[in-house]
């Protein structure tokens, strides 16, 4: 052990303090390479040292999306790229400057998915992980919302709460504005994800405390309280985060058992949770609920369900039906009837006149159908809503411009 | 798109709902492969799905260590593993059964390192990414201890702190016991992570909040807040969570502009806001600091810094020395004097009689000596200790041991 007295690794090994074994191979592999390098400009560069490799490739929604067979027929999916080789690193620079934006993107070497080991940023989505990198031009541009910048942050919490309905003690995570310790009231926004997602969602891909954080300093929104739940009845938690240990995550949730209600059901165990145990405004001016997909779903059945609890309503690419119990096939087809007791639901909804009930989705979205059958009903009977299209699908991409857009919305 | 409406997809589709284009890959690509496969007799399956490949390896702590020739030298690292192909999975089964505990491991494919695709269970060290997996054989041994229970669980916050002397607002991470809301006040344990890591190290690789959940369930530990800061004065969080941007993290912390003051000067600041936001007692019986190597080397500067602060002290695996600046030669001279000042906080400090100062470290640590300077140090002067040592080294096993049983002497 003698070479580790030697002066010049001196102050190296001195502070080198919390490495496993496995951890300092890296260390002492000498990985200097910069990847991915985001350019003031908007051009990115991608690199990885696999000098054995014989093709290396990129794949991310940077590039634009192309049709691909797959067992279940055509799909959209991003371009992949070949990257050239150079003294065994592999680059590409992407040819035009990229939009200000949130990216996500993986590498492919001789076919296998690889994340770039320069980049220790990535999401999880589901049971896949992608690197993330943010491109931002100019402040208040969405890359700039998307990031931590040098304004007071709120707090994140992952808080456990009782919930005699679903008779578990579940998981969510609470964002407490800055200056929440100082003692004001706040109202609270509701935030819901997706199948598949869990109470980690919005705050991972979803930027939420980033965009929350952001807006406030920029005093576009009214300082709140964001609730955001696990909507997977019969989880307790994210994977892993419960006595269920160490699952694969599948977009349909943990399975079994069944849960003893549904996620509309058990919706007050949060709400009466979130009443007894913050500092929030317990009236329906000061309560929004929204969500996306399944919890764009949620938002629509929980806000029908409790008619006096939210003033406002957000319905993100959501999974939306006329029926009780969703089905696409049943909501894509626009001579659909309303089921007597959801026609019921949004009758008396309405009638207590929320003050903002906001509709958004891409304009090719695989929910756009059930989504212009909704919006067609609601016309038909008069129900007061706003309607945003934007471009694209199903994606993160649009969730973070439709929460950032929502919450300029809200408690004003 | 009419596919997307065939009969046998439709709950699929209809359920899609967080999926970016990037993850649709997973989803459609059809990996079931089960990776690792952990039985509860203790033996382990990896596999990786890779026809082209020509080597796959696997290598992680659960392998025995060798002796590697690096450019620095001989050091220690865990075996790699040839995996065996059949039908294009490779496959490795650990020839005999692993002892409970939280290990680490990563793939080599063609050389390149290669996270585990069908696990999404990995922990960041500095710059590094490995997937892990936990062996528990029965209730109360250290898999259990370190894995998510049916027990009740505390709260785990990102929580933003004023710092006047460091002049900036920082994070750390604060566990607040379950039942915590219902108002009872409880003692505090300040826990430090080592060079390299932040305010995140202890839950991810240190598995604090289930450690202490687990322990607290037990019976075994008093229910109690423990507070994780961000050792790195120079960082306002981990990174990624500051206005610095997504800057890869080395094991200096990041370097730029130099910090103020020191952690140890700032400490009173982090202990201020926790004294006035939480609700902990604010006397010396109960309050404890710990850490590890950087973070063992603070505590043992801030416990002496502010004598009247702490009645219980850990040292784990820690960077101390008798001179006022911590140098891996000096403290590895058994003849070593102690500076006049350090020598007289000592003394003040040990005066202050505290209730326990414990001191660990493994038996193959390269502090060691420094920490057997410090103990011939300490037994010269007839300052009361207790030490514990262990096998192994400068590693994170050694490490959430040293808090489970420093943790069950606290508060009593």
């Amino acid at each position: 052990m003698n070479i580790l007295y030697k002066k010049n690794i001196l102050f190296l090994i001195a502070t080198l303090c919390c490495l496993t074994s496995v951890a300092q191979q890296a260390l002492f592999g000498g990985n200097e390479i910069v990847s991915p390098e985001v350019n003031s400009d908007g051009f990115v560069t991608f690199r990885l040292f696999a000098p054995n490799a014989k093709q290396v490739q990129v794949t991310g929604d940077f590039l634009p999306n192309i049709k691909v067979q797959t067992p279940f027929g055509e799909v959209e999916q991003p371009q992949t790229i070949d990257m050239v080789q150079a003294n065994g690193v592999w680059s590409y620079t992407t040819p035009t400057s990229l939009s200000p934006e949130l990216y996500s993107y993986k590498f492919k070497v001789d076919g296998l998915d690889y994340l770039d080991p320069s980049n220790v940023y990535m999401c999880r989505d589901i049971a896949s992980y992608t690197n993330i990198f943010i491109v931002s031009k100019e402040k208040g541009d969405k890359g700039d919302l998307y990031s931590v910048n040098d304004v007071p942050h709120g707090n994140v919490s992952k808080v456990w709460y009782d919930s005699p309905t679903l008779k578990m003690n579940r998981r969510m995570t609470v964002y407490t504005p800055p200056g929440y310790e100082k003692g004001d009231k706040y109202p609270a926004l509701y935030l819901l994800h997706g199948a598949g997602g869990d109470e980690d969602a919005w705050v991972s891909l979803g930027r939420a405390s980033q965009v929350l954080d952001n807006l406030i300093a920029a005093g576009k929104i009214e300082p709140m309280i964001v609730v955001m739940t696990n909507g997977n009845p019969n989880c307790e938690a994210a994977p892993g985060e419960w006595s269920k240990g160490m699952y694969k995550p599948s977009f349909m949730g943990h399975m079994n058992p069944a849960p003893v209600a549904s996620m509309e059901e058990s919706f007050m165990d949060v709400v009466n949770f979130v009443d007894n145990n913050y500092n929030v405004y317990t009236d329906k001016q000061h309560r929004a609920i929204c969500g996306l997909s399944m919890g764009g779903g949620h938002s629509f059945s929980i806000s029908k369900l409790y008619p006096e609890l939210f003033d406002y309503v957000g319905l993100f690419s959501a999974a939306v039906s006329l029926k009780n119990n969703f089905r696409l096939e049943e909501t894509s087809n626009p001579q659909n009837e309303a089921d007597p007791i959801v026609a019921e639901q949004l009758k008396v909804m309405f009638e207590n006149n929320p003050k903002l009930y906001w509709i958004a989705i891409g304009n090719t979205d695989f929910l756009y159908q059930a989504n212009e059958t909704y919006r067609n009903y609601l016309d038909s009977k008069g129900y007061k809503y706003e309607y945003v299209e934007t471009d694209g699908g199903h994606i993160w991409r649009n969730w973070r411009i439709y929460l950032t857009t929502f919450a300029q919305r809200l408690f004003k």
